[in-house]
């Protein structure tokens, strides 16, 4: 039925689907759908406490005996540049002055904290079946304590270099994620997002480059993008976009209405949300801040200081400064609830690999 | 033997493979050899005089009887802005000072003419059957003269809207150049390189959106992309790079010895070379004046200070002022002749396919 088995054996799965974790998107709900239709449901943790992901397992334990991925975000920490933040203030500041508020309020904080001793014991303690990183890996006494659970791990490569770097630490599968992608760049080795390749040409060189299953991502909401990923090389797909059309996304209702929005398809890569670039529909402050601010502080800090703008701007229906990820493919999405898209997802797949011979 | 029979049957060609023009780096020795294979060969004539393609088309014809295609340009000629060259040579000035140049002598002009009356005249007197574009279209008048031949006409859409341009205007099937192509972006009604699509995405999106036959380029160097290309929607591939490893190929041995450099795969996008964007490998000038240049002067002027510095560099073996021009998949390539390389593609593909059902 799949023309390359090696991922969907690797985790035991049905359908060579991940979906893929969307931090803020979604939560254990959606997970439970896609595992329950056959696919690998994946739990983003970056923005959660170690109380909520125990909750969240337990609830993905009750509902489905289906393996699920937990994911997390490996950046270093930095510390606070008193100076780069006044100076993003600074660039901000007439944004705050036509809004009204208070520049001199103090930036509350960004809670997206990476991989730590605390949630590690929580995998050590549940063992989920698959564990993926981003932004690279955990130092490598928590990797060993990670795969020393039995659990697969897999992290994301923009690059053949990274692939290889994620090969040599010992991950069982790759996630090639090509420039197409909604979302944060993986990039933990490249930090030149106008070197890092498509998925066209990423998914061929990382299958070529290492021994381990490769996932493709970047692009793929369709039965085209799945059968296009195996052409490539890849022996399953993430796919996240596609997932925010779902009544189970937690986007908000500004995110969603920009999404279908007609003719509205313009994405690019900004790091005015964040501090590291990420792919969203483009919209005021991208355009006028970005999309590349060379002032934006360090990830994940960068949006403390358009939180207020952000707050007031959605209570009136604009979205000038919300974060409106997105990969290149939304045209190519339809709304259905998560479980029905990746059975879908695989039916339509199976049908499209066939129309190929 | 393809999924898709729609490009092969309206240029009546055997193999879905179009060889990209490539200008400066193709005549028509390599269209000779892609079309005796079965594949459509093309013959750039941005950089030609009318009597040199005259030749070039009586060379082909005497060679082969299969259909083969001539490309021309379709930029808007801009007057020549005296403020922007100056700053563009001031920026430049510390090269001609280390290489002993004299910044004051004029700038030899660059020869690249948008198709026009005289090229239009030569169409009509040799009736090739097929004719691509490259920066849009020529004006109505010119277009429907072509049309009159009884050729197919094709162009080059990075976007979704640019394609529906096309189809709308009557071309008889549409390139989608994916953001990982080599060489200059075909855009028109785009300015905006950040957010033009990769071939993943825009190949299905331009085929949800119109009627003619897709074509997809950028990225393409193998079997696998071949196959890729059906999936996602495509009935035909348009491959540059690799047609660069060809001995027909006709770059220098700096620009052949770059391509097959181990580890050498990083490109981007830059407009220092000619005033518009074209991917490729990055050298010297790319990382210290660009990758894109405000100075840079209009399309295709913004060579012209560049010439002699690149001169000098070559003939003591650097490439540090050469347009290296690569897409994202040239670690993919092999080299082999130029018609090899095409019955190869297509043998290859035709596996590939059937390895997929």
């Amino acid at each position: 039925m799949w023309p390359d088995r090696r991922f969907v054996e690797l985790v035991s799965i049905d359908l060579p689907i991940i979906q893929a974790p969307m931090a803020g998107a979604n939560d254990s709900a959606m997970v439970v759908q896609v595992c329950s239709a056959g696919g690998l449901g994946s739990l983003p943790c970056a923005m959660l406490d170690a109380d909520k992901v125990r909750s969240e397992i337990l609830n993905i334990r009750k509902r489905t005996n289906q393996p699920f991925n937990l994911n997390f975000f490996c950046h270093t920490p930095t510390e606070t540049d008193r100076d780069r933040e006044k100076a993003w203030k600074q660039k901000l500041a007439v944004y705050y002055e036509e809004s009204g508020l208070d520049i001199t309020a103090p930036v509350s904080a960004v809670n997206r904290e990476p991989f730590n001793e605390e949630m590690c014991e929580l995998i050590e303690e549940y063992r989920p079946e698959v564990i993926s990183f981003h932004f690279g890996l955990p130092n490598k006494a928590l990797f060993g304590r990670v795969r020393a659970t039995g659990c697969k791990i897999l992290s994301s490569a923009t690059t053949v270099e990274e692939a290889r770097y994620l090969e040599e630490q010992g991950c069982d599968a790759i996630i090639a994620q090509g420039n197409e992608a909604g979302g944060h760049r993986g990039m933990f080795l490249s930090d030149n997002i106008a070197s890092q390749p498509g998925t066209f040409s990423l998914v061929p060189q990382v299958a070529d480059a290492v021994s381990v299953p490769v996932i493709a991502a970047g692009g793929i909401s369709d039965a085209r993008g799945i059968a296009a990923a195996f052409a490539l090389g890849a022996s399953a797909v993430q796919i996240g976009t596609a997932y925010l059309f779902t009544p189970e996304s937690l986007i908000s209702d500004l995110h969603r209405a920009a999404l279908n929005a007609d003719g509205n398809d313009e994405t690019m890569l900004t790091n005015v949300f964040s501090g590291k670039p990420a792919r969203g529909l483009v919209n005021r402050v991208m355009r006028e801040v970005g999309p590349m601010s060379e002032l934006a502080p360090a990830f994940p800090t960068a949006g403390g200081a358009l939180a207020p703008l952000k707050a007031q701007a959605e209570a009136t229906g604009s979205a000038d400064f919300s974060s409106l990820w997105s990969g290149q493919s939304a045209k190519l999405c339809n709304e259905m609830g998560a479980r029905e898209l990746t059975r879908r997802l695989g039916e339509t797949a199976v049908t499209r690999l066939e129309f190929l011979s």
